[in-house]
């Protein structure tokens, strides 16, 4: 693991999820940029090798008989890249937390880098790990909905309403500082998620987007919300709001899809249940582990239908499945079909071109704003 | 009454609003277009009066001592103009169903003729009848959630989901057909509601509005989804969604209000309920009737808490408050303050204003589209 | 309209139905015990024919050629028997309020009055009004849910947690006092409702039950809380849970239907919709006015799916089937079946039956208690 | 650990939870009753120290140097009894899934071990582990709901709505066994919980109750629907409704108390929210980790409000709990009074006196039963 100490958020779930997950040990760490504290830090989590860099732990593992499987990366995002681009030059499976990088160009040669050394790179989008996220995307893929027409996403939190970073707040530090969150606030941090989640769940790819970006609170450096109107291919329309200042709401992550026969509604707080209307038909509720359910829900289960599951399980189910990749690749052997919906550098990519796009359109007037493919 | 013969919905609705209110007394009508039918339909409906066209029933009942107090318009949208303008030179109150006409200049020139004549005039903005609209606005203006940043507005429903107007649908037919219903569809029918609901409840102006208009049903010749990102005076910041192939909704129209200082939830679909998140407080669930509900909510509210009221009964409001403002005329002495708050003419000027806009931007690759003044 | 002068809850409710319903007018009334107020309470309503007392009312009318089609009853609940008898006897079909007596001989006698006379005798147990209590009972006859085996009901309230009657409150007064409201205070308030809509919606009888009754608030001369396990014939069990001292309760009648091959779920606070769980099939919700809702509710729904109904409706429902029962019966023919829901004398009988068993078996220890068919 | 090899659904959530919580290794175990299963599915599970039978792992446990601080018993429940007094005999702290015997014979034995030997004893009531469970407990004990008056809580499942025993079901078919359950089926296996959560958020006893017992499914062996009405010390009333039978529940443990001030609503389905209506002012809703929530809930919450938890998160508490007292020990330091509120043997005394009493009152014609004090 790299970055991540005690008092870290991400590091900590990271850290969950491979436990639970019951396929990784955790044997090595830089856990901070700062060397004593890196030492120190892994000495407290009781991780047997201590490294005082990043550099020095891709060095010296590249080069061990029991060298690690894959590092996690959960450094504040604009160390994303230098540490992944070590690991990757030694040979070693990546786990990124997301946003992949702070700039597009990085993002571009991360992908350039992955595909040269043919390793195995997981961005930890979070909320794909969840299992009626892929019952969504499976129903959505299997045509049950018809052509897509709507597509209307949004995340709002409300812990940025003041300004906490001033007040000492580490997360809030961080991830209102361009220097080491990038050009985006709010946009990077939640909005990608929003925006991946559209893409996964239908399988669209967003051609074009007209964005409004405000920054609410006096003082703040970047935005804090995020407005946009989405034009996928094949004509389907989207709305994406993302915003840390939206009072009342805790971790709203809601997605909906409308297509020409039926709709799905999922909310991350309630993250059990998916609601399905057919068109002429009456709503149904599709409960997680439930009946009714597709295969690709089932495999990332956990728990008997009403026993609920939450952040950590769908965190470690992207855990669970790249140590099915990982094994596979050990192994020689294909791995099983089902654990391949984490996300990869492909989708760091997009994400890359989302915040662009979104920057470049804010700037000009919320003008429509083409989005590469990647 | 003029318009509104056996099968017409809005129709029966005013109707039961004002037997329901127990202020008003259906005397005179001129149900439909066809003189025929207009007259069987009074006779089928047992109303004393009937005229064979609306122009005919404003030059007599002018001219009768006992003539009727108001009336009440509820034609397809292109004859709001017409009918309205009519009764108003007769010197009658009138009650119009929205939206107020199918053309900006028609609409302003009846906000002149208001002017001119003196006359009260009660646009049917249904939605603002709801005691806990009204305890929303209330607490807006108030300042109990400070400024405020963002609105999200929505109002989706998915009867027009399929070309139900190939069909033979009434509804559906006058709905989308642009000779009646004037160039906005889904725009007009509904969205005029939902950016109505916005601007009555926080008292804030719409300055400017980027807007993306979709015809999603093959063959429909009005627009049957509208997307759009607003900007409020003062710096609040909007989105505005109305769909009318959103399958799963019947009548989802959704208000979310959020401040500085505290957030509000509303839905039409489940209306006695008002979600208030103060900020850095527990949610609280406001219930019509309920404890510390304020005095506008008070005022139009008919039962006890938890015996629900619903959409005839927020219509009804409209009908109370109306006949306090004409029986305040009629005893000249000023009306009771909390009967002001129907909509009225300048209402349907906004949003006629609204439409125009839209209409504009949309065709303008969404460009920012300033919204005059009324 | 016998009883509910200016100030009353139930009486001007039922001037709402009957207004609504557009079926009757409210032409006589003796609305107080108290001549004088009885006179200038006609007279405050604009109701024509005053009159100082029922008996000169009944008398009256009954030699009237213009005579009254039915009388509306609504004083509190001991006067309901003596004046239910006299219209009966003058020949005058009786709408009457919940409880039908305060005592069995009482309900068992004018049972019998109406099989004499042959009268329509309508009992407003509000709730069968709702179109989705109707769903409910239709699907559960035809069999949808399989054999039933447990109910779940309740009817819980807060108003009464203080001694609000020691306040000066006339509705919380005349419901704590056994002189006016008979020996059951919420038991007969509103535990009689709660039975009413197991039996109703299910056709079961229920053939003994198991009761404890509690008075919580101090000094309070009725019960206010009352539990009881029931035993249906046919095997099924039940629960009911009515409270008048539930604090966060302000009118919370939920009806939970458990069968063999399904269960509904309905709640009176929010009557649109009702959830219905097939065995191994994912719940669904069916809505009023919905998709694949049968033709009882049809019959007593009057606004399209997502235009909320309430209390209101429901009420004006049963004032709906009686017009249609009496008109049916002056013109001399077959009433439409779907108007014969309105319950009548015998399931007032009922309710006697089940506030006597309550009482008996609360002083026998909770001893299972038969419950006598009617 | 002993019981639980694969396909045992408890004993994987206690490896989970042990794994989760991060203060467990699992180094020895017996996980089956043939020994040969026992030793296969250890080296499957890569557990170190393989025991062919749970008198050979406790007997060699304690003489070893580096022997286990804790074993955890995951067995049918039939089993629990003999497992537990080895270890406690062992010198060997325990963790007991629940109910903890089937007898209470056996149960008031093992609460006279654990006394003599001075060892702790955790027993796994999973739904104690919830934060907002917490919460309801710190909220009631601090009076914040005044003297509490009603409890109404209910268990429904679905998931033995047919007999599924007889198709070979494993977990179905030691459940409604009265070899391996002992006399209790539904009773026994939720309705404990049921009673447990009760007591435990209340801290108030019960001391007597009324009940009656049914089994639905033709065929099976024990019953699986408890009704039950309890009478607490103090004067509160409580309903208790378990139901394996109740189609359209997965796993609905519902908890409502009402007290003379305040309100509280639970529902393990949804574990991050907990309703509070304080008497005369709006509900409030309580999240976890969120706004004004208590010590005891704090103590219990591993992720940010709106990052949801579930049952693993809740079982996780437990083992969290009980390590630091076991730490503690160790430590010769008094353990973190937020530690202790980890059921134990007395909570087990409890659930068998409540099963008994249902057993004795369901025999009695469903008599009030007292029930002991522990």
């Amino acid at each position: 693991m790299v970055g991540g100490g005690p008092g870290a958020f991400i590091g900590a779930v990271h850290r969950a999820a491979a436990r639970l997950s019951d396929q990784f040990e955790l044997v090595a760490a830089a856990l901070s940029s700062d060397p004593q504290r890196s030492l120190s830090a892994a000495e407290e989590l009781h991780i047997p090798r201590a490294y005082a860099s990043f550099t020095e732990m891709a060095d010296q593992e590249a080069q061990r008989d029991d060298r690690i499987d894959a590092v996690a990366i959960v450094t504040p995002n604009h160390m994303h890249y230098a540490v992944a681009k070590a690991f990757l030059d030694a040979g070693i499976h990546v786990i990124c937390d997301k946003p992949l990088t702070t700039t597009l160009q990085d993002a571009l040669d991360l992908s350039k880098t992955v595909t040269r050394t043919g390793l195995i790179f997981g961005l930890t989008y979070t909320y794909t790990g969840y299992p009626l996220v892929r019952q969504a995307r499976e129903m959505v893929l299997a045509g049950e909905l018809g052509a897509i027409r709507m597509i209307q996403v949004e995340y709002a939190q409300d812990w940025l309403s003041t300004p906490l970073e001033a007040t000492g707040s580490k997360q809030a530090d961080w991830r209102t500082d361009p220097e080491r969150s990038g050009p985006a606030g709010c946009l990077g941090d939640i909005g990608t998620h929003a925006y991946h989640l559209a893409c996964f769940t239908t399988g669209l790819r967003c051609s074009e987007l007209a964005a409004d970006l405000t920054t609410f609170v006096p003082g703040r450096r970047l935005d804090d919300n995020v407005q946009s109107m989405l034009r996928f291919e094949g004509g389907a329309k989207g709305s994406l709001w993302a915003s840390q200042i939206a009072v009342g709401h805790e971790n709203h992550l809601e997605l909906r899809i409308y297509g020409e026969k039926g709709s799905l509604v999922w909310d991350q707080e309630n993250p059990n249940y998916l609601r399905h209307s057919p068109l002429g038909e009456q709503p149904r509720l599709i409960t997680r582990g439930g009946p009714e359910v597709g295969t690709a829900s089932k495999w990332a289960t956990k728990l008997p239908a009403g026993h609920p599951e939450g952040y950590f399980e769908a965190f470690t189910q992207l855990y669970s499945d790249l140590a099915e990749q990982i094994t596979a690749r050990l192994d020689g052997r294909a791995p099983d079909k089902r654990a391949l919906l984490v996300p990869g550098v492909e989708d760091g990519v997009d994400g890359l071109h989302f915040i662009t796009a979104v920057l470049d359109s804010a700037r000009n007037g919320s003008a429509w704003t083409s989005i590469p493919k990647t």
